[in-house]
């Protein structure tokens, strides 16, 4: 290459690299304010939620009531399960099981094991504020469907020789029998224990009554491979288990 | 109300029920295998990603290049950020700050303060496996833009006055005087600290070496309200402060 020719290329790369860089600079200062009724900001405020972004929400913005009806009954909901429970069986495919008994797996019970989509769409999906007396009266019933993909990842679990320990919320003195039967109902049969809360902890957060449970169960020798949750309070605090998968739920968020 | 007509209603109300159920159930069996190049997927993939469902991946799916490039250059990015921002602000609102000058808040470098949209254009987007000869090169060009929604809440906490510490898991000896120029040069000014990684910590996973480096800050006394990161190795660990904000990034995972 003469050298006259090298000084052109050179100053053809710079100038591309001038034009370019201004394209990407302004496409990035390109910040129209967009309304918050839009597609594309309940988009984002959905991955917010789902990011453990936005904390003590305590309603669906009402702008994106149509937006979470479309996601959870358009079929991206099952979409984003499905393509978290490839991770989990990418993750299963490494485990060596010591197979004693304690290699154990945690899943969270409402929204994760069985779904509570129905009773919501009666609260406009999260729109309308949560309803202790109402959810209590929908639990008592006992009528939750499994979400399937859940309850195959469940049967996976056991078949591989995991401990399955379903740990609720849920009180155990009113809805104990109600969700026995639902989650026998809806298949999810062979699990090792269903922990429900007691007395003891009543009012106490998510986070901490959760993390008690888990450290009893470590303490009982345990080795908690995962934890699944619809939840960031099934996800955070103490003895988490060596992974963590937050399924999504636009719907509402438990402190 | 008739007796008679009582029963009606209430078969009424059965028959609607079962009808309904029904039409929910089979919503959620109805899990046709969707195709792993659909824009569902890669949308399931990169909340998956977001909620770090997704450990360890080494690139972007081949087969959601497009989707990655629509979604950074196509507006959600910019709005993915702008919903967080508002979050930042609200969480600020309540903030009561000691004027000790030791309230803190850590932003990451790359992909949080400043922009390596341009570099990863070149790597189809993240679809191209991580290149350290090709990114130390374009680091110490110093040309990375500011992202816009982020050097504003740069400003603001500047002036509300907390003492702003970039932590980043770049070289100090190689990109330290380049990374000066390039934050100085998009307006980031004023802040307290710049903390490359210096060669006592090379090699060192970045969730070793953040937590190592906040656990130095809070031994001198610093509280850290806020920590902001475009990867989840940015908070996660030890003395995360008392939130953590993950911003969107679809292109790269750092270990």
């Amino acid at each position: 290459m003469s050298s006259m020719m090298r000084v052109q290329w050179k100053v053809l790369l710079f100038m591309f690299l001038v034009i370019f860089s201004k394209a990407i600079s302004d496409k990035l200062e390109s910040r129209t304010s967009v309304p918050h009724d839009s597609p594309s900001y309940c988009l984002g405020w959905r991955v917010a939620v789902e990011t453990n972004n936005v904390h003590g929400w305590r309603t669906v913005p009402s702008q994106c009531l149509l937006y979470v009806e479309n996601y959870m009954l358009g079929g991206q909901y099952e979409r984003d399960l499905d393509v978290i429970m490839e991770q989990i069986s990418c993750y299963l495919k490494d485990i060596v099981l010591a197979n004693d008994g304690m290699d154990a797996w945690i899943l969270d019970v409402d929204d994760t094991c069985i779904s509570n989509l129905y009773y919501y769409r009666g609260k406009r999906y999260g729109c309308d504020p949560y309803d202790p007396v109402g959810f209590k009266t929908w639990a008592m019933r006992g009528g939750s469907p499994a979400i399937p993909a859940v309850l195959g990842l469940f049967e996976k679990l056991i078949e591989g020789g995991f401990k399955v320990l379903l740990v609720t919320g849920r009180e155990e003195e009113t809805l104990g029998q109600a969700t026995l039967d639902n989650l026998y109902n809806q298949g999810f049969i062979g699990y090792e224990r269903l922990i429900l809360r007691t007395s003891a902890y009543k009012g106490q957060s998510a986070v901490l009554y959760k993390s008690e449970i888990r450290k009893q169960l470590v303490g009982q020798g345990y080795r908690i491979w995962g934890n699944v949750g619809d939840q960031w309070s099934d996800l955070l605090g103490d003895c988490l288990g060596n992974r963590t998968f937050k399924l999504p739920n636009p719907m509402y968020f438990v402190p």
